[in-house]
This record gives structure tokens, C-alpha cells and sequence, in this order.
């Protein structure tokens, strides 16, 4: 797919890598490839598109450019998009700065692509939304959800590279010391992650009746991409997430209650053909998506799928597992660039 | 507490060695302590009862006993305890080979005390559904259960020694090689779980719709112990159990509908009353039960208290997290034999 010329801000981060080598996969060709970084700015750098030298973040690497993406989290986003804006160059946001404007659309191009219109700003969801969606959205279309609850075991990428790498030294002092450490700061927690589990993700607020913003950002992002435009009501979605000491995949056990009827065969097919969904279900002989076997996969993995016997066919339980870099952020922006270059999904 | 000879089956195993330390802590003297092992039989033993010599199994161990454990698995229990019913000799089994016996009592006596009757057998819960009602029971009496949703963070331990050898294992291997092992059997699975998320444990039955043996038992036990007694009505337990890279305690996230109405204050007065409960719930301060804060402890924490706001007050969402070999096994064991020595709960 041929393109203009293209900015890749946060490139030399976690999620710009995995961003580039998502776009040179899915065969995105920029006339021109503009990589910005912050931390190794006039070294050349290997990517997929041959060694690129990082520029310093500064309005002119935009001149002339069609696509931006801003892969550099919320505060780089909010300083240097509201400028970039009304430039005829088309903004494609992973950060969390924008998704709650009304008028900025919040998008998985497969589920409600069309509300990208012309606008020049364009939103990701976060990572533990995108993984659950890839799923609810084919039970809402067939089976209509009145209510979800999520409990999230999200990995250590999500804190950023820097969580990442505690939890490795965590993991040494481990072993060097025969049990998990009692101390080691994160760059998101006080608290250590190996051989721990930590239950807040993100700030509270007291508006928020206890719920963590991670928790809070499921129901709203859920509601904003798929419950409000397909069917026009507001659902709730009632998260508890949890930090795990896991590398990079996030997973969640969903309790979803339906308006209609749910059988177990019609809920296989609906998620057996399904886009972006991998249902891998054989417990009895340890087949499930687990971080294990969905690292590095566009898919998000589904299995223990199951209907509740008592709810009247109207309850769900499944466990769903993608790679929270790759399908919870990297691979939404480079769908949202497909979309606006044609792409049908 | 004195108590005529005690006999302690699967001492030298990780649940037997903590019985020990929980009857020692909770002034259990018995006149005589008999320790059965099956692993280094004949050698001498430190425990906190001093130095003791590991017995063979064998009938004439338990002559003359007032009170046997049971803390060697479900074959030895099944194998072992049918001969030595009728005797005289109060038998408290940690496994799950009698639970589901109509006429066995299965007890956590600060809850069902009373089922406990002149029972010469008496079953211990699995640990998941122990730590969850301790929470769940004191919620029940005050505002009444009308259906759970569990989602389980379990550990290591729950799936034995070799299970926690086989994780640290994984863990220097991790550390060596910079990723984690894809593969590596585990005692209880094909699969390793250093840096991993199993989301099965125990066996799968066709006649339980997906569910797996451990997600069951939350449902069976709690029925038994908790909702059939107080109340008399079967109230359903919905399941999801996951093994994950933690040492020995297991936490949960828990949805509960309840039949009358809760405020957020009543529900707190009423948690922090709870016999076994210990409420840290200011996460804002990064103040919740964690793995790392509850292992060697004997209550259950309970954090990220919340009740809905939009499910007409009548939907509470809870972390909590407690010792899966303490207060998921041992303790309850050791309540029993207080219980039947006539301590109050």
C-alpha cells in the first residue's frame, strides 16, 4: 500500500518498534519514512525499512508529511498534536491524550472504522480495551451484551520498557536470593512484580466509586467505539485490573450477559469466524491462549469458552490473551493507516 | 489446648510442615505426636515439637490417637482413613476424598462449626473456596448472597512442591536465557509458568459444561458449607480458575449480587468485623492484599472494595488474597481440632 510521506514519533520506543515492524508487515510503503525519537536523536538506527537516522521532535519533520503517528505517550501527544492540527496531515494517536474528545473518533477500524470520516486526528484505544473488543464485538452483533465483567491479568509492557526491565532484575534477585524481592520500585508501582501480583493499574479518583482510570477506561472506550454506535445505549462494563508478572500479553476472564439466547455451538461460529480472533479451545488437552503462545500474534486468542447453565443461555464466560504491544496498540494504528488508504475491513 | 496423642499423616510434605507450625503457634499439646511420612521414614525430623522420628504408615501408628491429620493427598486419605473410621479417633482429612460425602461434614468452623456434630470424619475445603468465604460468609449473613462471579489468581504451591520447584526452576532459566521457557512440565501441567498464565487446573468432566474440577468445587464447597446451611437455597459460584507465577498465596477477584441493598460504609464495618478477615483497601496509597504482604499470614486480605453504582446498590466487587497453604489448608485443619477440643468461634 503506497503512501505519502510518513512520521513515526516514539520510534525508538517499546511500542514505535513494534509499530514500524507491524507497517513494513501488512506492506505499508511510505515515499518517505520520517522516524522521531527522544533519547537517540542523529544516530542511525536499523529498521525494517533499512537504517533511518532519528530526528529531534520538532514541527518541521511534519512538512509535506500525509500520515503521523504518535507513539510516545500522552504527554508528547497533548503538547505537540493541537499544532500539528488542520495541516492536511492525518494524526494517528496511541496515547490516551485525545480518546474521551467527542469530536476526536476512538477507532478499531474492523469494528467501527467509518467513524474516521475526514477527521485529521485519530484515537487508539488502550490495550486492555482493544483485547476484549476483538471479542465482544461479534457477541454483540449476534447476541446483543447488557453487561460485561472483566477481571484483567495485564503484563509488565504496559507499564512500559521500563517495568519491563524491573521485572527482569526482579526475576535475577529471585533466583540470586531464593525468594521474590520484598522492595523494587517499578517505573509505574512502588511494589515489585515478580512472584507478586498488584491490583491498581493507573490513578484513582474519587468520582470513580473505587474504580481504577484503566478500569474506568474499559467502560468508557467500550461504549464509545462499539456499545453506543451499534445499538445506542450505554453498557456497563465493571473491570477489576490486575498487574501480573507476566512480559507482554494481557489477559482477561469476560462474564458477558446477553439479550438473547446464547448456544454454545452458535457462539463457536460467531467467534470461530470472526475477525482478528483465534479461538483456541481444548482444554482437556491444554489448548487455551495463554502469554505463552500469543506473544507476537495479531490474533487475540479465546478459549474456556463457556455458557452458564442456569442463566437461561444468557451468560458467557471466556478467557481471551493477545500481545498488549502488538494487538493492543501497534496494530490498531497501522489498521486505522489502512483504513484511511482504502483498505476494507 | 491439651489433647491425648495426636497423629500428623504427610508430615514432612508442604502442607504437613505447616499444620505443625499452625498446631505449635496455636498451642496445640498433644500427649504424644506421631509424624507419618512416606519419603524419609525411620530418619529424625526437626519441628517446632522438637526433634521427632518419621513414621512408617501403617494401622498400629494411629493406636490410642484422639486426632489424626490427614495432610498427604486424596490417595493416601481414600486408601487409609475407611479402615480407621468406628476407632475412637477423630479424623480431620486436608484432601479432597470426602468432601462431597453427604454424611462427611466439610468445615471451616468459623463458619459451620456446628456440622461438625460427633463426626469421627471430618473434610477441610479446597483452598480457593476457603479463602473466598471467608470474605463471602460475613457478606451473606449481612446482606445475602444471590450469585458470585470468581475469577482466581492461584499459585504455585496450590499445585504442590514440585509444581513451586519446577517455577523457580523456570526462573533460572529465564534469567540465563532472557526470555522465559516455552517449555516446561510442571508436577500439575505440560506447561511452564514462569512468565506464564495457566488457565486451567484440575480435570475437565463433560458433564460440567467447560468448567474445570477446581472451578466446581468453588460452587460444591461454598454450597455446602456456606449457602445450603444459611439460607437453604443453592446460590450459583461462577468460576474462572487460572494458575499464575506466584509462590503460595492465591487471590481472587470476586463479583457479588446480593439480595438487599449495601452501602459502601456498611459493607466496610461489616468486613472489617469479620472473624479471619483483615481489610487493607487503600489502593491510592498502593495499600491492598498482595501476594507479597499476605504469605505467612492467617487472615484473608480483602482490598478494591466496591460496591456498583448503577446495580441499585445491590453488586459488590472485591480483591482479595490470602496463604494458600496457611489459611487455604493448615489453619482450617487446626481450627477443626480446636473446635472439637471445644474452642469457640
Amino acid at each position: 500500500m503506497k503512501t505519502g510521506k510518513v512520521v513515526v514519533v516514539g520510534a525508538t520506543g517499546m511500542v514505535g518498534r513494534i509499530l514500524l515492524g507491524v507497517m513494513k508487515k501488512h506492506r505499508l510503503k511510505p515515499m518517505e519514512l520520517v522516524i522521531v525519537g527522544s533519547s537517540t536523536v542523529g544516530k542511525r538506527k536499523q529498521t525494517p525499512y533499512g537504517s533511518l537516522k532519528v530526528q529531534k521532535m520538532e514541527m518541521s519533520v511534519f512538512d509535506g508529511a500525509e500520515l503521523a503517528f504518535f507513539a510516545a505517550g500522552a504527554k508528547v501527544s497533548k503538547e505537540w498534536i493541537p499544532q500539528l492540527r488542520g495541516r492536511n496531515c492525518r494524526i494517528i494517536d496511541l496515547s490516551s491524550a485525545f480518546r474521551y474528545e467527542p469530536n476526536v473518533p476512538l477507532v478499531i477500524p474492523s469494528i467501527n472504522g467509518e467513524a474516521i470520516g475526514d477527521s485529521d486526528l485519530i484515537a487508539c484505544p488502550n490495550c486492555t480495551t482493544s483485547i476484549a473488543l476483538m471479542v465482544l464485538e461479534p457477541i454483540h452483533s449476534y447476541f446483543g451484551i447488557r453487561r460485561v465483567y472483566l477481571a484483567s491479568y495485564q503484563a509488565a509492557s504496559g507499564a512500559g520498557w521500563q517495568a519491563l526491565q524491573d521485572l527482569e532484575m526482579q526475576n535475577r534477585r529471585w533466583v540470586r536470593q531464593g525468594k521474590p524481592p520484598k522492595q523494587g520500585r517499578t517505573s509505574a508501582t512502588p511494589l515489585p512484580l515478580a512472584g507478586n501480583l498488584i491490583p491498581r493499574i493507573d490513578i484513582l479518583d474519587s468520582a470513580w466509586n473505587g474504580f481504577t482510570k484503566e478500569e474506568m477506561k474499559t467502560d468508557w472506550e467500550a461504549n464509545k467505539i462499539l456499545f453506543i454506535p451499534h445499538g445506542g445505549k450505554e453498557i456497563p462494563i465493571i473491570a477489576t485490573c490486575v498487574r501480573v508478572p507476566v512480559r507482554r500479553c494481557h489477559s482477561e476472564v469476560l462474564v458477558i450477559q446477553t439479550e438473547t439466547k446464547v448456544t454454545p455451538e452458535v457462539l463457536r461460529q460467531c467467534l470461530i469466524f470472526a475477525f482478528g480472533v483465534r479461538v483456541l479451545d481444548d482444554p482437556d488437552n491444554w489448548v487455551f491462549p495463554m502469554p505463552l503462545n500469543m506473544e507476537d500474534r495479531e490474533e487475540v486468542g479465546v478459549g474456556r469458552i463457556r455458557v452458564i447453565p442456569d442463566g437461561e443461555g444468557r451468560e458467557i464466560v471466556l478467557w481471551v490473551c493477545g500481545d498488549q504491544l502488538l494487538r493492543g496498540a501497534a496494530l490498531t494504528a497501522v489498521e486505522i493507516a489502512e483504513y484511511i488508504l482504502g483498505k476494507k475491513f
